[in-house]
């Protein structure tokens, strides 16, 4: 299957619009959630998600990679191409990074209209122990050349976006391929990768929503201009309208979560609580910027108090949080919001955008205490 | 929280019914969809399914264990009461079975009207290497009375179903919590579960729906009479109507699936494939029974080919299937159909129940060859 438009023959989803305020999610939208998994809300309480509770996004199919037929090509704009094997990966200096990631999309389904896409709640989180060999000693040794401003990742994974059939391929420029802490990555929480997280090699992309983390890598090219393929400039905007290019979207923003506290009701995941203290935790994260602050509320938004603050976490890890709160019987909206280092806090209203990226609004708890 | 009754005191999804005719999906559906994983279908290539890849159902949430703390009690109709700390358990005989497991819920989307529940596609699957110490001997070596009837299993997992607060609990006669094969499961693919597969210990009962195979095991129980609880008896029935008790979900049914060809478009999930011969490839499994045939067919049901089955597998594991396809240009509907070591066949036409139990109706899988 080459690269090309494949014309207007996929089935159209509501109106064909792409967008929706129906309050109800499309059969393609309860698919694409099967597939693409999220992390239970009480993932939260582990500092490394247990890997098969990390969140996964995969646009296409999940590829079957043959280890000893695979190996990297770095080609384009370098003195030295090189092809490389996951041994001479290995061997490589090697660096482990606890990392924060999210997927861009998260929060989308809480925006109304609605892009009709991967319809994320807030579960699309997790946070890893990626290991591997940073991508800056791999282009030096390549020869980065001065005419070079982006680095290329080609995916082996292949199908259709935009009615376009294509390998997900996505670009950074060459400050940001070559920062310290960019990773190839071959073992997640002290394992090979599981196929599904990117086996047998990935990106990883400290700082960045996790559509930068291109996995199944096969190959890296330097090239002359910015990559202009359809998961640059067809998605991951932050845009208005369909018509308007808008602006790339890059690093993770500002965001805590709870663990839902008490007990769940099956089927509307209200929680039920005994009255007295309680004790709130949860996460806050920032990409490459720190937390300086978290605050709940206990009356859906009217007033905030301080949480506290857990030790400085990993420099791209979730920090941890507690608040206390002293519970009467009665029904509550707990939310909890956070604050980076640099002063932007999570909105209370969404702060919509057409593709439904990077929605860090206000979690809200629906509870119940006897 | 006591096991009590709620009163009815959560949030009414749809009519408040529990039923709906509607195609589209209420966002309560949606929220258990992301907590509940499927196994992309991709999976199927393996004969292990990836821990991280397996599908996961949890009715209310994941707990968190202290294996130092956590204990396994044995009491009621036995000579000698026993606690087994988890050093205990594995200093017991040790076996490990292959099992493919299946929710007893899979499918149920595919039903209109359907219950308003967890609402599985075909994704709730996976093949794992489960490794514990066989529940027999545990049994006998606490002296199980000739009065017991059953055996009750305690998980740790608490939350609201059917409006009453409860632990989750099932039960098996005496004749089927002895089979050789049932383990309490301290190991997943050689390593110890990840939290979400039941953290320090669960019960694996092959052959079984999964909700037999309870996680989080506290305690188990010899009882003198049958375990009338709501996982019983609210729960995992196949009944025509709310007022009917009707029959009890048991063993899985036998069905057959197969990864979907070519590749994806991302919204839709149709196939797209180039022209040309096409192997498609697939698993069949039928709880304790073996598969005798697979047929597929490409004109959505109208006739019907043998499929060619791979070597025996493990005994409660699924069974690989190989198809050829000389694909020309067109729209076709892709269809596989098992049938068991005793005849038994998947119906094309759903064969309806209320509560959306066991659906193994054929699976079907749009393609466009060009």
């Amino acid at each position: 299957m080459t690269q090309q438009d494949t014309g207007r023959r996929f089935p159209t989803v509501g109106d064909g619009s792409g967008m929706t305020s129906d309050p109800r999610f499309y059969r393609e939208e309860l698919q694409l959630a099967f597939r693409n998994r999220g992390m239970p809300l009480e993932g939260l309480r582990y500092d490394i998600t247990p890997t098969g509770m990390h969140y996964l996004l995969t646009h296409f199919d999940i590829p079957e990679v043959d280890p000893n037929a695979w190996n990297l090509k770095i080609s384009g704009l370098v003195g030295n191409p090189v092809t490389l094997s996951l041994g001479d990966i290995k061997a490589l200096p090697s660096r482990t990074e606890v990392v924060t990631m999210e997927c861009a999309g998260n929060g989308r389904a809480l925006f109304t209209p609605r892009s009709v896409s991967q319809p994320w709640l807030l579960e699309a989180i997790g946070t890893a122990e990626w290991t591997g060999t940073p991508l800056k000693g791999v282009l030096e040794a390549a020869g980065l050349k001065e005419t070079a401003v982006e680095i290329l990742f080609n995916g082996s994974d292949q199908g259709v976006q935009g009615e376009e059939v294509q390998y997900y391929q996505r670009s950074l420029t060459i400050e940001e391929a070559t920062r310290d802490e960019v990773l190839l990555v071959y073992e997640m929480n002290g394992r090979a990768l599981e196929p599904q997280h990117g086996y047998p090699l990935r990106l990883v992309v400290p700082g960045w929503y996790g559509m930068t983390s291109v996995k199944w890598l096969e190959s890296i090219e330097a090239v002359g201009e910015p990559f202009n393929g359809y998961q640059m400039h067809g998605s991951y905007r932050y845009a208005q309208t369909a018509d308007e290019p808008g602006e790339p979207v890059d690093l993770i923003r500002v965001r805590a979560l709870m663990v839902p506290p008490g007990i769940p009701d099956f089927l509307t995941r209200t929680r039920l609580l005994d009255s007295g203290p309680v004790t709130l935790t949860g996460r806050a994260w920032a990409g490459r910027l720190g937390i300086s602050r978290v605050e709940t509320s206990t009356d859906g938004g009217a007033s905030w108090s301080d949480a506290q603050l857990s030790v400085q976490p990993p420099r791209f890890a979730w920090r941890g949080w507690t608040a206390q709160w002293n519970a009467a019987a009665g029904r509550y909206t707990l939310m909890v919001r956070a604050t980076d280092t640099e002063g932007n806090r999570q909105p209370v209203e969404p702060e919509w955008n057409i593709q439904g990226m990077g929605n860090n609004m206000v979690q809200s708890v629906d509870v119940i205490v006897e």
